[in-house]
């Protein structure tokens, strides 16, 4: 029999709301054969508040047993800034080398955009993730004075490069479309861009059928919001990545709605998902957020596993509700994810 | 009696026809007092060509006895990507100090923008010119190879931060709303990111009447296109500043309409003024450009050279003639141009 042994985060914020949502979608899409085991694990501002810890050597170990992990969000305004992004979340990814960042942006109808028209936005940014200036490479010296020198380095591997520009190929190949564009600033970071641009033009070589073309990172900004459905599959850098992500995610419906996969292809580490929010301490407990982005996290989760149907059954079932809302009152997170868990089990 | 000695690179594609439309409404613009000397510089992919040469010592020592510089366009696609930009449009930055990136998105009556509702866009991005990522720090190691290693150093001195920081601080000061946004990414990139917070933070002590706040870069592309409004300066990085003010620009109008300065405010080199639009191949030679920008980047260039009035005036012309294109025939760049300089003119 089958079996799912998943790792949840709650995290801090809204991320225990969200992610209980989650979890209620995922119990009722999930065939009576699967077996589903989940493990709450308690990171993130008060875990750090009460022992210093952020991510220890034994907290990987643990997380390791499971087939995936869930997390909801991850960051408190009592904390300093970077202390849980460097010491959690991004320690999180390098270690279990999720070098497939994937973010879907998808316009769902009945969905609100900020942009006018009714454009066809249906793309997929494949975020290099271990790479990049996120290497936490650079330092400080003369810290405090008048004469402080920082320095933030970006290392990038022919290596790591490959990895993800093989990755996005091969899903370009796989829709529809088949198109992929490569985004950088090679024409300023010659370094960086040169090895991005000729690894992007050799691996093309083997996908005969995939359409490419390149953009600045600065121009692709302004295609998010002129032309974005002239995007298919988008392959790009760590730190670009989470740029046009962010906007991505605000043209295609907000970040209510906007999913994400911290992958490792290989299977050597279970992978990560999560919505792409953060943790809005601001309207958290009160029931408020909306669970959306959650949910079709733990779509991608089913689907990196295996369980492509019941993805499908939940990415519907999203399409359903949201295609639903307009002109009715608010629902409570709790009611959103009620909706949708009658929606897939139906 | 008055002069200005003004350097003109024309440059690439329809740099040419745009640059001869600002040329044309600064004339009409100035006084009769006012002697205006112009001399051309033939930077571009022409010179290139024929040379091998982008900028030279000696063009750089010609172009420093100018009052100022304006450019059109740099760039062709026959050029390999990163040698016009960085071997002339970087080098010069480089040399002459252009720590002042300006940058101004107003989302002017009559102009589209494509953003739902009429958002109130009228902001200034003051973008740092000579450090972050910008430096050409950094280096390729084992290139072509399966294991090449390619290195971006981001550069960032409390000297250099420093100085645009407080020229934010006082334009912020300045203007009616008196508000002043960091754009950075300081939760990841921590080395940078302290440095920045840091001074900006200290900065600020002195500048009591200015609000300011603190927006992660990625989170900043979001309220672009959501709450444009909330902006009146921001400050950031060479990179990021590239990126937000390309968005920005597509907006409040569109690359069309968006002008910038490259400024050092000691005057110990002449400030370059442009489009941020670039040389757009495509088009060129077709009459088709619209040589707003060019002629917003030279009130830009009054406004810095101390003419105020004439700037407004061009600024008042500019508005005038979007505000009533709508509905009317595409007009060639030179009947832009025209209809401009007889605006300034009377
Ligand atoms: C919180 C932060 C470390 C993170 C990132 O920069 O990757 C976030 O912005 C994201 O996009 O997942
Ligand atoms: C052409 C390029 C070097 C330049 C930059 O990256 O600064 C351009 O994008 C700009 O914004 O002026």
């Amino acid at each position: 029999s089958r079996s799912i042994n998943l790792a949840v985060i709650p995290g801090d914020g809204i991320g225990q709301e969200v992610v209980a949502e989650g979890l209620k979608v995922l119990s009722a899409v999930l065939p009576q054969d699967v077996k589903l085991e989940t493990k709450d694990f308690d990171f993130g501002a008060r875990r750090y508040h009460a022992t210093g810890e952020t991510l220890t050597d034994a907290d990987l170990d643990a997380l390791k047993q499971h087939d995936a992990i869930l997390l909801g969000a991850i960051g408190d305004p009592s904390v300093p800034s970077g202390v849980l992004e460097r010491g959690f979340l991004l320690k999180l990814r390098f270690a279990f080398d999720h070098h497939v960042n994937l973010r879907p942006s998808k316009l769902l109808p009945g969905v609100d955009t900020p942009l006018k028209g009714e454009p066809a936005i249906d793309f997929v940014v494949v975020r290099e993730g271990t790479e990049g200036p996120y290497t936490g490479n650079g330092g400080t010296i003369r810290k405090g004075t008048e004469h402080e020198v920082a320095t933030e380095v970006s290392v990038n591997t022919a290596f790591g490069v490959e990895r993800v520009v093989r990755d996005a190929f091969a899903r370009a190949q796989a829709r529809p479309r088949k198109k992929l564009t490569l985004v950088h600033k090679n024409n300023v970071l010659t370094f960086a861009g040169h090895l991005w641009t000729n690894i992007f033009t050799k691996v093309a070589a083997e996908f005969p059928e995939v359409t490419t073309d390149y953009i600045h990172v600065d121009a692709a900004t302004i295609y998010l919001v002129t032309d974005p459905a002239r995007f298919d599959v988008i392959v790009t850098d760590n730190l670009f990545g989470d740029i046009i992500t962010d906007l991505a995610a605000a043209v295609s419906g907000g970040i209510g709605v906007a999913a994400s996969g911290n992958i490792n292809p290989s299977g050597e580490f279970p992978s990560m998902f999560e919505p792409v929010h953060g943790s809005a301490p601001d309207i958290a407990g009160q029931g408020k957020a909306d669970p959306t982005a959650t949910v079709l996290s733990v779509a991608l989760l089913l689907r990196h596993l295996g369980y492509e149907s019941e993805a499908a059954r939940i990415e519907e079932a999203v399409s359903a509700d949201l295609a639903e809302r307009t002109g009715k009152p608010a629902r409570s997170t709790a009611e959103i994810g009620d909706a949708l868990a009658v929606r897939v089990a139906g």
